[in-house]
């Protein structure tokens, strides 16, 4: 095991195997840093200090507002990084105790941005219990499509729109159907949450070029949690032909801290098995999902927060080498900074679901927050609390907080 | 009429009331250049030569390989760039005829590139013939969907994979649906085009902030052509229930020259009337297209080209202003540099559709192209060649060639 001089508390999420890289910001501009524990290690200043002579021209990198000119440098600089901070920090002698005042901040004073510059956000639709929970609602004979298992099922999702944890989420008005199949114009009343993992692609693919599966995970820098606002009202209208486009492009979460794709090994476990086995250019052995917890809370204005959705990746039908294989089969290239977000993670117990759609029936079935208090959908000044993390032993690896508050819509 | 001492083709694209923004490259780096005739007008060098007083701070905005900087500073800027430009075109005395040598290129050195860094790309659904058609080809009893007459069907496109004219296509392969309701993997055998115009926008918007539909062309920089090529067989199989992905994101083509939206107002036409009155938030009047020709010709290997498709902007049932509004209505920011594209553009006669799904009936009925040359699809080695243009009276603008050809799948 290995240990720091920094007290890190045994239940954070920051230890000293995770080291995510983040943007952060206090009196002085935006730039990279590393969570640890209860503090953030100013990468810029240990860059300043020498302490990555291997890489002498690195040091714009880590003075940007956004991790993308880090991951150009490749999954060697991060690791490299990664290990020289991790000694550093275990090493009792290291300039970076020495200089701790200098090139440590407590995380309560600094400002946390959007970790990358997404170019390009996917969604996909890879859960099964998600897909057949959903189906279910609006198709009871036949739930999941005939393409479902035979490929990853996504769209493209909206890029400008992914804001980080702790960014407020307006209630959206928009175009709903009525009974009588005419619309209407008004607030939604169907305000939903989806509990997703995003990739973040670390390296630019060639147009025309597919990725095949056995070299997938090469392009994957890192992982984020996501929450996929949905507004379900405005999407059961719009989305036929073409699919969700308002319902969901007006805002999506991510968690701030990008969980490192090394960080996340120690987690690795056999996915579900996939009948019928897919096309060869889906098909790799062994198919590996990880073991990560993942948990969904509501805050009411004024209340504690309540749990409501406990659940795992561990069993995501597609995993992400498939996902990459899949993206860009016809030839779509990926660039760095690009997501590749899970779909809604969801078990089968209905404490396990991923959204609020499928927890409550589609709004036919509340759920039981405390005493006196339920949800169909969200309601104004609800805060909405997504958790990630692997345990494996005393190894303990997590996202930290992805947080959103609804605001009252627009008068 | 304005007149310039530069001689200029009467059939040009490019005339004197034209002056698009593109990006080029010679033996000196990609730089932002804008084309009058057959040459282009190295604005980089134009600034250097202090031909742009009133914008000191601009120079490095012409130095990129991307028209996002010049947005960035306004369309009073560019304005005021095409209007020194037209000036000095005009004026036998003016530096730029005295240092012609120094300051005009001919196209036919030149290497055009992407004009924009695309951020996010849309495509919409805005042309009601269009619609029509190709439900009519899958749901006869009810073309379109209870939405489409309601809001301006879109969906995300692929921003990554958007390439300049002239970029080959290879034949993507990819999930198509058989008889038998199971997928077979293989070469898309119904790979086709879509005639599309695209509007860039110039300025950011705020996020949880509607566009009014008032406002909405105040974010409008210009327009090219685009292509959206599209994979039928792999789209029909997959489109369900999220819309098209990998039948689309393997590439869609634009223009070199982004016609500026001052350069349309010429050619300014009422738009269809609306039945019934949308939304509030959608309605503006008067309701105004752009009368622009459209057409498309295939260039077989080896020979002649064959002008298959001749249409006209001037019939598209949602306008740029309706889409802009409706795309933020629930919240969506806008970024510069982010296309929306109409869709595929049809009138109602058969030589007036913009792609072959619609022209041949779902490849039912080949389209003759010449004496024993008839197409369903495209084959390999095949041109698509768009082009467009306004004219009024003597005044012409167009976009010049949108070019891309079809090379054979990957083995």
């Amino acid at each position: 095991m290995l240990q720091s001089w920094l007290p890190v508390p045994p239940d954070s999420d920051f230890s000293i195997y995770n080291l995510p890289f983040g943007i952060f910001s206090d009196e002085r501009p935006a730039r990279v840093g590393m969570a640890i524990g209860n503090w953030v290690v100013d990468l810029a200043a240990a860059y300043a200090l020498n302490m990555f002579p291997q890489y002498p021209e690195a040091g714009n990198a880590f003075r940007k507002a956004a991790l993308n000119d880090v991951m150009v440098l490749g999954r060697g600089f991060s690791e490299y990084v990664r290990k020289i901070i991790q000694t550093a920090l275990c090493d009792h002698q290291s300039d970076l105790r020495q200089l701790a005042d200098h090139l440590l901040i407590p995380q309560e004073k600094v400002r946390m941005h959007m970790p990358v510059k997404v170019g390009n956000y996917t969604d996909f639709y890879s859960s099964e219990e998600h897909a057949f929970s959903v189906g279910q609602l609006f198709r009871p004979d036949n739930p999941l499509f005939p393409n479902w298992k035979h490929l990853p099922v996504a769209y493209h999702g909206r890029a400008s729109s992914i804001v980080v944890s702790g960014t407020p989420i307006i209630r959206p008005s928009g175009q709903t159907g009525q009974p009588d199949g005419t619309p209407a114009f008004k607030q939604t009343r169907a305000l939903d949450y989806e509990l997703e993992l995003a990739f973040v692609i670390g390296k630019d693919s060639v147009i025309g070029q597919p990725i095949s599966v056995e070299a997938a995970e090469d392009y994957i820098f890192g992982t984020l949690l996501l929450n996929d606002w949905s507004a379900r009202d405005i999407q059961r209208w719009e989305y036929q032909p073409l699919g969700p486009f308002t319902s969901k492009n007006f805002a999506s979460g991510v968690s701030p801290w990008v969980v490192t794709w090394e960080a996340l090994q120690h987690f690795r476990v056999p996915a579900p098995a996939q009948h019928p086995e897919p096309f060869p250019y889906l098909t790799h052995h062994p198919l590996q999902n990880f073991d990560l917890s993942l948990s969904v809370s509501i805050k009411p204005e004024g209340s504690e927060e309540f749990q409501i959705c406990q659940t795992n990746a561990s069993g995501i039908y597609w995993t992400a080498a498939q996902q990459i294989a899949h993206h860009t089969i016809t030839g779509c290239n990926l660039q760095t900074g690009d997501l590749l977000a899970t779909g809604t993670i969801s078990g089968s117990g209905i404490s396990q679901k991923g959204c609020l759609l499928e927890a409550t029936l589609n709004g036919t079935k509340p759920v039981k927050l405390g005493e006196g208090i339920e949800r169909r959908f969200l309601e104004d000044h609800d805060e909405v609390i997504m958790r990630g993390f692997g345990q494996r032993g005393d190894i303990r690896v997590g996202f930290g907080e992805l947080r959103g508050k609804i605001l009252p819509a627009l008068s």
